[in-house]
């Protein structure tokens, strides 16, 4: 097997032309992708339509190129968008493809490897709780298989997307005798998150692998968490959906990935150390043009402090009626990012939950080895 | 002569309480003050408020330490702020103060200057053009003589705050029969910074001398700039404030400045630069604890880049209706620099015409030398 | 002829299900749709895609159940929309559509009509220019002919989409020696929507028909202005989109229309004029149950006055750096009308430049007559 | 005793020329001033400065009027506003002062009263529980002995600035072993608003009196609320600070106040009915220009409903990352309230939760008697 990553800019959250292009030209075969991140230019809130604005434009192409219904394309291929292209970030998505057949033999070198899985719908009331852990972590194991991945060294990354409680499924469930996480919408979100990171860290060995016990931490202890999960959670889908970015030696091709948890959102020897594992050159402290051509996708968890300082000093985007405290974070990380990579084309998300050190995050670049 | 540079915190922006605190402790006479220039949590648009708050309560505080009326301070200290502590940015203010005599002979290591200088006041119709220019460039001359800086090449950062073209001002020049620059006030705004930056060049002979051809590359003619202006301007004042940084041997102390272009908002090599020149010590790619003690004021300017990309690839920042650009790339390069430096106490400033290249600014930092 | 408006919510700006059951229950007929106008909640600015995406849906939809590609839908289905739900205002759209033949004899009492017409593509520098008036008079007169209407009193409300000038579209101008009418692309997207209410003024008759002398008096005479006019534009449009609602004794029906000018932002005169040209009736000044039954759609453009003040009072929408003047009058005036009303299902839409008096706009009620 | 009421404009918050002109006219003494209710151009938010920022200038305005410490005429002033002029509301505060001696003597005609009262500091784990209720019933009677009025029949509204547990508050009190009523400081800036709302309903005997039991339906039984509270809550104080305004026979002058409880944000009647009891004659729908000349001043709290729709349909309010809810809301009464006034300079004030029925809020007016 070989995994390909196309990094492609979009005009607007509906243009998937460049996509369109690569298929028309036969360089990504349609039936071949298997996966989509993205970073479009909405605000990355409740009211981010951008979303679904793009999955709906990418579904129509795909089920136009393969003959395959929207639908059933919006269940088997994860979609994983982050809304919000602050200061130099740039709308872009990355397309995830897969080509070859499954091979016995390992090759010399391990290389990127790719697998998803979608786990069973969650019932509301099941969201955000030890169940939802447990349904993550199911079917990280699932995609680990489907990646041809067997040890959780392997993995270097994993992108889930996970169901939340709307108001209406709390309603449902409560119609039924059963109570949700939190009634507040927002919250409810956040523990999804939770649940998504937690069931990542039990996957992968990284947490207690007591889903209960974990539950319990969610929110609260915040030195639990997983190295290597990135989650968003999102009100159209009913089941978590998972992609996991590893290395193995099923797999062939230039690309690697590298990942290193963020400290703090002035981590900047994170981004160089996943640069350097990756054998990328530097000149004057950013990625020379021959090492920024070599990289395929860049994949980027952060979040404001919620203690209200950045080593030792106030910031102000949890106070901010203005603008909302996660468009402040990716503005800020992002240009940091940015300046090593010297690429604003990054996927830069917030609400990392238990996604790597608190206060901090995580950033993981794919790229071709040397 | 010797210059001390107090980089103070403010819980909120009319908390002058660590000023205070250090006045009544003797570290610094409030006489000795010369300027202050600082972050506040505002918008940084027309409509911050935490400017005039901050003045207000610092004049206050000074009048109450000096005996000297709130009015005639305002009037001989230039105090500028940039509003809007965007990402990881933390509010902030630096004082500038001098102690000791005017010291002819020369010491032995040129150490920090600082003057200071006040134009006289703009009628409204000049503001923006070639007198204008010519009124800073003045300026800036008399604030090297304050600094005892005789060459050019030993000014290292020129602040000027510049009154703008209010809608009264505006009637009060058509009645008289003439024309202001521009009928929209933003507009206008920016011809003075523009006239601004180009007085510094002039008067540093970075530029052309000629104020009138080069008031007509004002918004026209990007190749024309300083490389060492920082130019902000506001309705509330009549006169052109300038605060000259450099370095002289009239001056001594510990405190050096270095200042670099930024060729666009993912120039990090001049961070580094900066940083370098200084001897300031890095450890995986970030000022070390004691690199960062030595630190006194970090001052950035930048910009939107016009032309809609950063290396190729669109940015979003000048087609957001929810989000000002400006805010936009202050949380960018903040989050930048703040990742070299290890520290968000960073005066970042947007409106960036002619100050530094197109799309990119400028740095400079002051810190104790080796 | 007869005419049927449906006002239809939306979940998202992407569901269009109520139009699908319409449609499936047989209640609409997708043929006959003939032009729909709808508020989406976006941020109404240059990056506001719940328009496109809300077209992009509606397209769809038609064109799954009418069998014509979705192109030639958008070529001859005008979709005005206004971004924007501020305050009390909700999600919703008008489909209008036309059944039976026309119909030479008669009816006893004139009833709605609706017209539709596209202009012919414009080229970039001929837009908000005297030209551009021409093209708008011409499909003004085109739809009232679609309309069955004569006389331009008979004529009560115009709604137009007019294409801008686009970035590419100046530099494709410059580059065959032509300038377009302003290098700032929001001021050239005012320009644009001047020539729309001129255009319809001058078709009308209620402006001088000289379309050179009317350019000139584009965003500075102010005293020039349409009563009936209410104008959009886009980015994505090439042609003139015209709806043309107004009564005619060739339609037969039970529904009417009126329309008001708005002469300020607290003209709630305008609001019971309309209401009590339709014979609606109120209870403690608010439409009756009944009364809101029999209302199918409310029309209104506003615009934040450009002085800085309503009725001698200072306002802040103008300076106001975080919410853009748009979102804050749409609001306002949203609320003012939705409370004679009783209902937020209100297209209340800005940039009111000469549609309605300065400072003020228009508002249109179609209701059934009793 | 004669009460009077001046509505003051203001270029911004720090301007307080208006009342220095009154008092240097000699039009208000300083010393009879008692409190001052205000609309600023801030946020209305967490990080909006501008209500510190106008508190400062007044509180010196008059401390150098008066010769009274700044700090001690705070502690007897209430100075309560509210940020946020969306929409057509217009800055200004009211002034409210007290003139001639309390006079045994009844008056024939009632005429407004105005009393004020601070109560004892509160310890943070009070704040938003039954004792805090209980505080704010306590000082709501002195403030009723204060303004010379015995039965809460001639209370007609009551504004009270509670203060809110700050987080430095929380973990004082945790040091102490007590617990706050909430830990997120949004939800015990609620729950303070709730106690103010609840303590004035339990003082005029709306609500039941006994204050565990009001306690316990804070922020869930919406059904208990007070007609008359108007309630804010800030982090700067630490007492409870009432100002009562109502109707007495110990008072003399041409005042009078009429209070209406709004239904929801559409309740156009209640303000109708405010403006009627008070014979402000009305000409199509609105105020007659001499009606205007008799309002001395206009009260409005309002709120966006949390069920997500206002008479059936579905708002935007809150699901909003670009506006805060308060903002949509406070824009879109502001438009319906200045639509009948034919004046923005209106106090509306959101985050009305038990102050008025659910999902409404009430309207106060004060004005000359005809």
């Amino acid at each position: 097997m070989q995994a390909a990553v196309h990094r492609l800019s979009m005009r607007h959250p509906g243009d998937i032309s460049e996509l369109d292009a690569l298929i028309g030209a036969g360089t990504v075969r349609a039936d071949d992708i298997v996966a989509v991140i993205g970073k479009t230019e909405g605000n990355g809130g409740v009211n981010d339509f951008t979303r679904g604005y793009f999955t709906q434009s990418l579904m129509a192409l795909l089920s136009r190129r393969t003959g395959e219904d929207a639908e059933s394309l919006a269940g088997r291929i994860p979609c994983v968008l982050s809304g919000g292209c602050e200061g130099v970030l740039s709308p872009h998505y990355l397309v995830f493809s897969r080509t070859g057949e499954h091979d016995a033999a390992a090759h010399a070198t391990p290389a990127l490897a790719i697998g998803v899985a979608m786990s069973e719908p969650m019932q509301p009331e099941d969201i955000g709780r030890a169940g939802h852990i447990r349904s993550v972590a199911a079917a990280v194991r699932r995609a680990m298989q489907d990646a041809q991945i067997t040890s959780p060294a392997d993995v270097h990354f994993v992108q889930v997307k996970c169901p939340t409680v709307t108001v209406a499924g709390a309603q449902e469930a409560t119609a039924r005798g059963r109570t949700v996480v939190s009634g507040d919408t927002n919250r409810a979100m956040a523990f999804a998150r939770v649940a998504g990171a937690l069931g990542v860290g039990q996957a992968l060995g990284e947490l207690d692998p007591d889903a209960e016990a974990l539950g319990l931490a969610g929110l609260s202890d915040f030195g639990q968490y997983s190295n290597k999960a990135s989650i968003s959670s999102g009100v159209e889908i009913r089941c978590n959906e998972v992609i996991v970015l590893g290395v193995s030696r099923a797999w062939t091709g230039p690309l690697r990935i590298a990942c290193r948890p963020m400290h703090d959102a002035l981590d900047i020897g994170a981004v160089y150390d996943a640069c350097s594992e990756l054998g990328l050159e530097m000149r004057q402290h950013q990625l020379t043009a021959e090492a920024q051509q070599r990289v395929a996708g860049v994949l980027v968890k952060c979040e404001p402090d919620r203690r209200g300082t950045v080593r030792g000093h106030r910031h102000t985007m949890l106070d901010d009626t203005d603008i909302n405290a996660q468009r402040h974070i990716r503005g800020a990380v992002g240009g940091l990012v940015a300046g090593v990579l010297g690429d604003g084309r990054l996927f830069v998300s917030g609400g990392a939950e238990h996604q790597g050190p608190d206060g901090g995050g995580l950033i993981a670049v794919i790229a071709e080895g040397v």
